[in-house]
Order: C-alpha cells, then sequence, then structure tokens
C-alpha cells in the first residue's frame, strides 16, 4: 500500500448561503484546494453528500461536480453515509491513491440545507425509518435520550454537557469561516430554547449550507511540494445498528471506538500520542461520549474532563479547535472533510489565533446518524 | 496493486418484489453471495443505490445494510452515481481489495422503486436540475432526443432500435430473475404505446426492485477456493455534462468510449478480445451507441450491427445475455452489480440456457444519467 498525504485542502464559509447554488459552493471549496496543492490534474474524485435528492432535488452530484469543476471526463463517484458522508468519501479517495491506481485524487463534501426542504425529514433518514423515525423520534429526541442514559448512568451534568458548547464557541470565535463566531455561556446555553430535553438550541449544531475539499496524493508528489508534507497514516470505520434501541448501552459509541481503534493500529499510535482532535459534536452529549471512546479519557468521565478544560485549546487535548460542528456550522456532507481541512491547517501551523503549539498528530472523527457509522482518519507531520 | 478476483455473486430476482423491504432484498442478495463464496467474514462494504430517500425515505443505508446483514460492526458505505451506483460501488471496493488494505469486501447494489415514490422525479434527480428538470424534461425525452438525432446523422431505423428490445427479451426469456421473461417481436415493440417519440414502452426498461452482490478477494485468496477464478483485469470511469444539451454530439457517449478505453488500457485487451458484455441498455438507442462507443462496431453502424445478429446469443459479440435492463429489469442501484453477476456466472460456465460458448473475457458497462457517467469493468477467466 502507497503512503498517502494531503496536499491541498479548501473551504466555503459555512451558514447560510443563500446566494449560492450546491454546485456553486463545491466548486468554490474545489478550486480553494486545487490552488492550494498547486496541482493542474485531478485523476478523480470522491463527492461526500447525504441528501442532495431530498435537500434540492439533485442526485448524480459526482458527475455534476466534475462538470461544474471545469474536468468533465474525470471519474467522480458521490459517497453517503448521513452525516459521516465527507469522512467516507476521504477514505475511499484514500483506497484509490493507496492502491497505486491514481496519484491525485480529490476527496470533497458538500451540502446545501437552505434551499427550502422539510430538515428535519431529510436528516430523520439517517434514523431507521421503519423502527424510529415512523414512531416519531428526530434526532434531538434520539440524543437527548443517549444525555439522559449518560446522565443517569455517570452522573453527566447538564454544566458539563454545556462546557461543550462553550468551548467550541470560543474556538469558532477565532475562525473567520464558522457559522456563529461568537463566545456563549453556561447560562446561556442551559436558559436557550429546549429542543429536546434535556438539550436546548445552543446544545445542537445548526443548519448550514457549506463544502470542504481535501487533495490527497502518494508521499512522493507531496514531498516535491513547497507545504509541510501532512500524511495520512491511519483510517479506521465501523458501523453500529441504525437504531438506537437495539444497542446494550445506550451510552457507548461501539462505532466510534471501534473505527478509533482500527485506525490507531493501523497508524500506531496511543490515544495519549494525539496532538489534537476535530470529533462529531452534533450535540453537546456527543463530544463528551466520543473523546470517552476515542480514549482522551475513561469511559463515564468524558463531562467533568470538558468542564476542567482538557480539551480546551490549551488543554491536554484540544478538541474541536475549529469550533466543531456546533460553532462552526455543520452541512452535513461537508463536515468530514472541513474537519481534515482544520487538522492539516493546524499541522501546518497555518491555524492563527487556533493554533495549538507544535501540534504532531492530529486526528478527525466524523459520525453519522446516532453513531451507526464512524470513520477516523490520523494525520501526522512528516 | 494486489490483483483481484470475484469469489462470491448473489441476486434476487427483478421484479415488483410487493412483499419485500428494502433491506430485505439486499440481505437476500448478499447472503447468496456470501453462501456462492463460502466465506465466513466480510471485511467491509460498499452499496451502490441512487435514491432510497427518493424511494423509500431511507438514507445511510451502508450501515443498515450491515446491520441487518448480521455484521453489524464492519465498516460500509454507499455510493451515488444514478444508475451507475452499483457499478461505481464495484469500483470503489476494488480499490479497497487492490490496496492491501482489506481482504475481503462485499460490493453490492439495491434499489426499491416501487413503493409509491413518484419514480419519474426520483429518476429526474439524475439529470440536471437547473438546465432540464426544471424545463420539463425527462429520461425518456433525453434519450429520445438521441434517438433522432442517431437516427437522422447515421440513418438508424425504429426497426434496429426495436431488434435491442427483441434481443434482449429474448435472452431474457432464458433468465429466471428477470422481471419480463417473455419474448417480444420487432411489430409488438413498435406498435407499443409511444413513451417519448420515437420510444415506445417495449424500448424502455421497467421500474423494478431488486438487489445484487458480488464479493471481491485477492487473487491468492480466490486460488484456494474450489470455483473458477474471475479475474478483475481492468477498472474505468469517467464523466460526460450532466446535462444532455452541453454535449459536442447527442450521439456521443464521451464517458462510456474514455471508460471503456480505460479498462481495456489497464486489462491490456482489445475489444476484438472480448467474448461477451453486459451494457447498459435502459432504452434501445442506448444499447445501439453503447456497442459502438466500446468498440464492437463503428460509429453510426450499431443500429445494422444488432439488426443482423451480431449481439445475439450466438452472435459476434454477444450483448446483455441476461436480458438486459430491458427484460431482467433495471433497479437502478443493482444493475451495475447484476450485470457482474451475469458475466461471473458465463465465464464460470454455469449461465445455464444463456450460456456462449467458451468465453474467456467479459466486460460490464454501466451507466448514470444520459451518460454523463460510466464505468467498465473487464473480467477475465483465469
Amino acid at each position: 500500500m502507497r503512503e498517502v498525504a494531503v496536499i491541498g485542502i479548501g473551504m466555503t464559509k459555512f451558514g447560510e448561503l443563500w446566494t449560492k447554488s450546491l454546485r456553486d459552493i463545491f466548486v468554490e471549496a474545489a478550486m480553494a484546494a486545487i490552488d492550494d496543492a498547486k496541482v493542474d490534474q485531478i485523476g478523480s474524485m470522491y463527492v461526500g453528500s447525504m441528501t442532495p435528492g431530498l435537500f434540492v432535488g439533485q442526485e448524480h452530484i459526482g458527475a455534476l461536480m466534475a462538470d461544474y469543476l471545469g474536468t468533465p471526463s474525470i471519474p467522480a463517484m458521490r459517497v453517503e453515509s448521513a452525516c459521516c458522508s465527507g469522512g467516507m468519501a476521504f477514505r475511499a479517495g484514500f483506497f484509490e491513491v493507496a492502491s497505486g491506481h491514481t496519484d491525485v485524487v480529490l476527496v470533497g463534501g458538500v451540502e446545501k440545507m437552505n434551499d427550502g426542504a422539510d430538515v428535519t425529514y431529510a436528516l430523520a433518514t439517517a434514523a431507521d425509518q421503519e423502527y424510529e423515525v415512523y414512531q416519531g423520534v428526530t434526532f434531538p429526541g434520539l440524543y437527548a435520550l443517549i444525555a439522559r442514559a449518560h446522565m443517569h448512568a455517570y452522573g453527566t451534568t447538564r454544566e458539563q454537557m454545556a462546557a461543550v458548547s462553550v468551548k467550541n464557541h470560543h474556538n469558532g470565535s477565532l475562525n473567520e469561516r464558522a457559522q456563529f463566531p461568537r463566545e456563549v455561556t453556561v447560562e446561556q446555553v442551559l436558559n436557550a430554547t429546549l429542543v429536546a430535553d434535556p438539550l436546548t438550541m445552543l446544545e445542537c449544531s445548526p443548519v448550514s449550507d457549506g463544502a470542504a475539499c481535501a487533495i490527497l496524493a502518494p508521499l512522493a508528489i507531496a514531498k516535491k511540494l513547497s507545504m509541510p508534507v501532512i500524511k495520512v497514516i491511519g483510517t479506521g470505520a465501523a458501523t453500529d445498528t441504525l437504531a438506537l434501541h437495539a444497542r446494550e448501552d445506550l451510552t457507548t459509541l461501539k462505532a466510534v471506538k471501534l473505527s478509533a481503534q482500527s485506525a490507531y493500529k493501523m497508524a500506531g499510535v496511543k490515544p495519549t500520542d494525539v496532538s489534537l482532535a476535530e470529533v462529531h459534536d452534533c450535540f453537546s452529549i456527543a463530544e463528551i461520549c466520543i473523546v470517552e471512546e476515542l480514549g482522551f479519557v475513561e469511559k463515564g468521565k468524558g463531562g467533568p474532563f470538558t468542564e476542567q478544560g482538557h480539551t480546551a485549546l490549551d488543554g491536554k487535548i484540544p478538541v474541536n479547535t475549529s469550533g466543531g460542528l456546533k460553532s462552526k456550522g455543520h452541512p452535513v456532507g461537508a463536515t468530514g472533510i472541513a474537519q481534515v481541512c482544520e487538522i492539516v491547517e493546524q499541522l501546518r501551523g497555518a491555524a492563527g489565533k487556533r493554533q495549538v503549539k507544535d501540534p504532531k498528530i492530529g486526528i478527525a472523527q466524523n459520525m453519522g446518524g446516532s453513531g451507526a457509522s464512524s470513520v477516523v482518519h490520523v494525520f501526522k507531520k512528516e
């Protein structure tokens, strides 16, 4: 298997991008990544997107984006795995480069959620239609169940969950691409409109438009370029039951744990080797569960760990330095690639006010549904 | 790059499968493929499906199918490229095995089109929403434009196009999995209800439910099994403008030509080396264009070539021995993998009444939209 590196990144601002279409924002991010990589030819393309069919009535967006990017003949396909469509597109592109078949592969993600579709219905297609959605459950409801179970089993408090949002909004306030680049306080989080008890609006990631792209190439090509070389040293993916009620324990995100173990093993690293992580904080409780599953803290201690500041920009293990899904925004298909953009920027030492000190290894963890699929990538500065 | 072989195949009957759900039919095909391969562990999974979100309100079907297959932790993702979602899922799985990362990969395709959704709207999301669909064009209309252009440029006749349906229905009459396993005559085709002038109902592939799966493994594993070894010696994919009017020539399916050239090159074969082909006959005219683009006959001669019987079961180059999309059925996401099932069965010499004589090399060509994406795989009996 050939060694693979990320040689370019690019993304749009996340938010309500009313004046731009689905194809506009993908092309904007792709052109930024191509400019960053300084390559003149793309060999093939993977586009992560959850449900452009339901959001804007357009499927077949692999070919569409190849066309509008001005590369209308290259191989292109879309990858979908609900909210980890972007991360899975990255993984598929990684295999194509690693196999030796293709040198330069563009992996991207895009979603346009603010074009008038019924967003709650569209997102709910990531849950089990027959056993969850038809019964009336939505994603805030599913994560509220996880939150209540975590509070019951481990004594996690609402203040600890609110601390996730406070931290991520602080980080996002330093990120010009964030949808909500402003600070919030614990009190504001706790007193915001209740969406699904105990989760308030300030604990739920927003509805966003946006796109992000990265360019992959063999290590040999990356070394000839002027940028710091960022290697992809591990990929791990796993799945779990689609329906939350079918799991042994509501507080365990098994797919996250297994995907991390698999990525760590391939990379030959331990959780303590990791300098920073972007994780899938679709709801505040998700980040608490994930820092546990990634092995940054023992099971059940994610709440206090966060409240004590260990995941802050200057903490033991900075988590979601970009602002995360909560503050940066969550255009679902784009999120997994936007995480990669942040990790690469940090490892390059180019993250400006958000820069963590001298990071060596970063990970990106992207998740679909209520944790039914998860993908983890490990990056290392050469 | 490791050499890759197909070690198992399985599919459902295609048709109106009212008593089975999306997950039921995928699992049925996957279990058949697993039984055929006699493997006890699957390393990862790719599920091709065009738009389960619009057809049955369910996305995230990679994880869903892994769960219902009884393998709820393996990596799984969905691949979409309109009607060539299945073929693209095969390609993505091929790269994972070829890279050396994973040994046994299940690649499948599934679609449930008869569950009450607006099928014409759902399929139209494969065309360009902004420049085609909003103007009222549907797929029968787009292929009718191609047919008229081909008739004008090359003198192709309605009888020659009808000959595609007659041949494919004959082949399908020998296939117990076909949705419409019965013969039709040229007169019946020409006198059937006009769908989009000049295409009649018997020149349009039907609305189908169905699933198909194949299992990929490195050559070294395939050689240890008792079945004939069927190697994947070439993969090629390409794209074209999504909108038909944006192309230089309506009768040229550039993505088909480029994907074939790329697959032939990788395989080291010429069109004259090919023993049989499964191609994407979504409409009669499509097969005529495709046999030209694949290099079986020169440009413009696809009509007479078909009418003269050169693509029949006992012709120079048998095309769509399975019955093709027209007679076997076209559950869009499943089609690309069902083509692989037919080629593997033929190369194994296990195609029963449809068996062509001693085939050595077979190709599967799967297409999306009005030819905006195409993928070709070349198979060789070891």
